[in-house]
């Protein structure tokens, strides 16, 4: 190995997902096998880099100040509003094709032992969004984990003075799956979760 | 999602071992989540690309005419070659310190149905190699796949009038495996490779 493609791999492996031996395979892959990949790589990165921004409303990916998702004028107006992690989550659900409402990406979730608190959060617009787009239904769409957990409590409090009706994602088995192969952690969900039949 | 933002998501996606969702997630990360990171990627790309290069007697990466590899002289010069696919492969073996002979990377293997002949390998010295450089044992350390063995067949008949060994790595369980889990293809090899104990 070399210095320079000693720094390139530590680059791809900050990359999420990405391992030390992923990162030497990518690496060999844009410098020896398809250099020409090196070269499309680095200008879309600087292409994305120059155009996509942040929707200054919710959080989502844009190239104007607003994103599609915000400015799209058939988006169910009944008042919800869904609250994810990332923005991948949002792909996710618009993906399903289960909600037709408008989002907000918080960009993480709190973690006060790795030292994220709120500020670091998307949260500047939140609580004049609820007032001003007339929020009846805050939907939190957030994981189902510790983080996840502390994070809906936090908003709980935030929205309290409102007049906003509160609602968290199911949790329990994915579907398609069988008891048999679900981790306990799935198991005590979906038994918390129970339902009257 | 923004066509800045699809044409990058796309870029990231011909990484090796890379999917779509992975690299709508890279791209995320890269755009929104830790702008400082594009641009220090798309940096280091530029950087290695004007640096690596592939080593001009074996294939390796390397910095100058020649890798460190077929530079130092303390490597074991009695005479061994070991032939591998991909610079990644060379890397593993290195780590595993279980060879200090020479190599010679493919960048490649033949694969008549991909359309993969011996001129897309980097074979253009190999010949020229096995006779400059006395070498006495052409260790084939290829794949256990079907395109391994064509590439094995190849380099063999290639090497033929040479007075050299050829040997092939071993296959089986791997270190630390038991029967129980291993596949129906490494028992076959395993069992192929039977020796008498």
């Amino acid at each position: 190995m070399t210095p320079a493609f000693e720094a390139l791999q530590k680059e791809l492996k900050r990359l999420p997902g990405v391992g030390l031996r992923s990162a030497e395979r990518m690496a060999i892959h844009l410098l020896l096998e398809n250099p020409g990949a090196a070269q499309t790589l680095s200008d879309a990165i600087t292409f994305a880099r120059e155009r996509v921004r942040s929707c200054s409303n919710c959080g989502n990916v844009c190239e104007e100040e607003r994103c599609s998702i915000c400015e799209d004028s058939r988006r169910d107006d009944s008042g919800s509003l869904c609250v994810v992690e990332h923005v991948s989550d949002l792909m996710a659900i618009e993906k399903s094709g289960a909600y037709r409402g408008r989002y907000h990406v918080l960009h993480g979730k709190l973690s006060p032992i790795n030292g994220i608190g709120p500020d670091r959060l998307n949260l500047s617009n939140f609580e004049a969004r609820i007032a001003e787009e007339g929020v009846k239904e805050l939907i939190l769409a957030l994981p189902n984990d510790v983080e996840g957990e502390a994070t809906c409590h936090y908003l709980t409090d935030l929205v309290k003075t409102e007049s906003v009706e509160v609602t968290r994602i199911g949790f329990g088995l994915p579907s398609g799956a069988s008891v048999l192969y679900a981790d306990s952690g799935t198991l005590k969900s979906a038994l918390d979760a129970r339902q009257r039949y």
